[in-house]
């Protein structure tokens, strides 16, 4: 299930930039599962990775290498996380960057993995070895939707966006493609993420343009509170179309920025098991810390998003989430929810002008927005989650079968 | 489903404590649905109350009467939990208390309400009132698996224990009774426990014996991170054995502790869609609070909840909830995880001793143990929960049908 038709819209080639997707047969003989992209020369390359202290061998490798040199290839598989596989998980990462090093004469530093999949099985690397060489022949500038194919696990589609902008009277272009649909609560970055564009930016501008985009989109999704082992995300400037900007360019921002988010709210809207897409928005506090863990607490109550999804306005169990969720002094007749524009809180108990059939409208509905005001401050926060469903638990307790 | 057979073995009488169970057609007509306590003449009660800011009228008003007079009744009902009920809700639950203080010609305030079931509905307060008679009529010495039976919600069997010990050549006696099967994360207390015993014991003596033991017990207990607006844990002396104990009576707080464990491991055991009890031990750890953050954020996590619905030995969703439990300076090669005493992570990855068929073996259990080792401390906790199953979302998501 999912929400939503999942249309990427328009997908342009980013000058700079090629790509493929190929099948190693990593876990399902004959599905894409190795993804290559060639970044060009001289590209500028920001990454932010998860917070999981088990991170896995390839975001290890990752940031190394990062550090070291600039980045050309991308190699990323799916099927296996290489994550929890200690010395030989590394030692198995930094083989099919050898393996592509090798075949274009480069330093082994220059080669950038990622992997998703399941937990602590060692990566099949003669499986993914093998199709390098077929996967650089067939490099191209326009293979945006297989590689997002190509990069999925538990996800029904493959998540893209795209934008155009005019910087003095030049198209710059902004594509990228994420991946993930459980173990979805990101806190640095998503499960995969890698947004590339043309524009020509620095390293210090691009890592400040990516941390301020990530806390704005893939910071404030939750599907099941998990935080990923693998998580990254990867924003690179190839500066191919000869712009130059910066983190004044507000076009050029807000441009990047509306990729981010739509991509991470694709990966909401593909949730495992998703029926409901649902933006949880804390306002009117003293701080976005409370207004933060206010709407996460909404959004990863089971009891909240089981009642989403029986689409059943049991607004007692939203009452009973912001109840919980530790704000301090919190003065509940003050506060009042809604579900969209219908108020079924106010003063702290169910609002006077409350009817059943109004909030069952909205529950009925794909897209809903909880809204809690807590009548005290000028803060704000929105967070968006899916809800939870037969479908997230057996996908999940048949994730190895 | 429930984890276990559920026997509660024998529930011996507490001296100058009668019961009474009958059915007010609060919700289901003809099931047990109000349950009242007698506590005598001069009886001690102590009291803890859910930390939700949200709590119900019956909470508010039973935490005023306590801090007024000696309670003689107390007034339970399932089917509706008075709570977001606002002026209305708290007139209400009065009501109920004024029913039994008119009949029995005492101060209202004698008499502590409670309630438990669906948050946002007005009490229906006349169904309640009119079999009142009838069950003041009808009180006994032994119905305590009746009463145990009218407070449940979701639950499948009455929790009920009762334990007798030897002090000076007298028996002293001990018998609970608790229900609770979802919006369970007590925070102070579990949704509803009422233990009694016939010791004599101070005010004083007997709070901090209630606190202490709701600490280890359902204090220590996760079925879904959800913390109800209507916990209420109520220990009632009434020195009728004509035994003084207090802190200092060693096997006094060994036989009340047990109780108290024994009444909120049912409650796991008896969680919603349960079929699995799973003990969550983090040890050598630095502090407690560490030792709980972990235990808690793998009891929690979702994805390891549906892991262990499906039997499924996938460590790795383990290892992720450890690494994402925000442990300060986490050094993982010096963690280890056990299923049972089967060693599956080891210096922060797979144990080479480790063997899926060993794993699989474990998770095949009804019963399981989870034990994370930090090697870096000499504390230790442990938590207890269940698995997270269809019948989960198929009970919440049908909750109000």
């Amino acid at each position: 299930m999912a929400v939503g038709n999942g249309e990427t819209g328009e997908l342009y080639p980013v000058q700079g930039i090629t790509m493929a997707a190929v099948s190693a047969g990593i876990k399902t003989p004959g599905r894409l599962d190795c993804v290559i992209f060639d970044l060009g020369e001289n590209a500028t390359v920001a990454g932010v990775f998860t917070t999981n202290a088990f991170r896995a061998a390839p975001v290890t490798l990752c940031k190394n290498h990062l550090a070291k040199n600039t980045p050309r290839y991308f190699v990323i598989n799916t099927g296996n996380a290489n994550a929890g596989t200690g010395q030989a998980g590394l030692d198995n990462a930094l083989k099919t960057c050898l393996e592509i090093a090798e075949l274009k004469n480069l330093p082994v530093s220059t080669v950038l993995p990622f992997s998703t999949g399941v937990i602590g099985e060692q990566l099949p690397v003669q499986k993914i070895n093998d199709v390098i060489p077929d996967a650089l022949d067939s490099l191209a500038a326009d293979t945006w939707l297989d590689c997002a194919t190509g990069i999925m696990t538990t996800d029904t589609r493959p998540k893209a966006a795209s934008r155009q902008v005019e910087i003095e009277g030049q198209t710059v272009t902004i594509t990228g493609i994420a991946k993930g649909a459980g173990m979805i609560k990101p806190n640095m970055a998503t499960m995969l993420g890698y947004i590339f564009t043309d524009a020509d930016i620095s390293q210090d501008d691009l890592q400040a343009m990516l941390g301020q985009a990530v806390d704005k989109s893939f910071n404030r999704i939750t599907v099941d509170s998990d935080t990923s082992t693998n998580d990254c995300c990867m924003l690179t400037a190839t500066g191919k179309s000869g712009v130059q900007v910066n983190q004044d360019s507000g076009e050029f921002i807000e441009a990047l920025e509306s990729v981010f988010l739509s991509l991470a709210q694709g990966l909401v809207r593909d949730a495992e098991g998703a029926t409901k897409f649902v933006a949880i928005t804390a306002e009117a506090g003293e701080s976005k810390e409370e207004c933060l863990k206010l709407a996460y607490t909404v959004a990863e109550s089971p009891l909240v998003k089981t009642a989403l999804f029986a689409s059943d306005p049991n607004w007692g169990r939203i009452l009973a989430a912001v109840g919980r969720a530790g704000i301090e002094n919190l003065d509940i007749s003050k506060v009042a929810i809604y579900l969209d524009d219908v108020c079924i809180v106010e003063h702290g108990s169910v609002a006077s002008s409350y009817k059943e059939e109004a909030g069952q409208q909205v529950m009925d509905k794909e897209e809903i927005t909880i809204r809690i005001s807590l009548d005290r401050g000028d803060q704000a926060e929105t967070v968006w989650t899916s809800d939870l469903s037969h479908d997230y638990v057996t996908i999940n307790a048949e994730y190895r079968t």
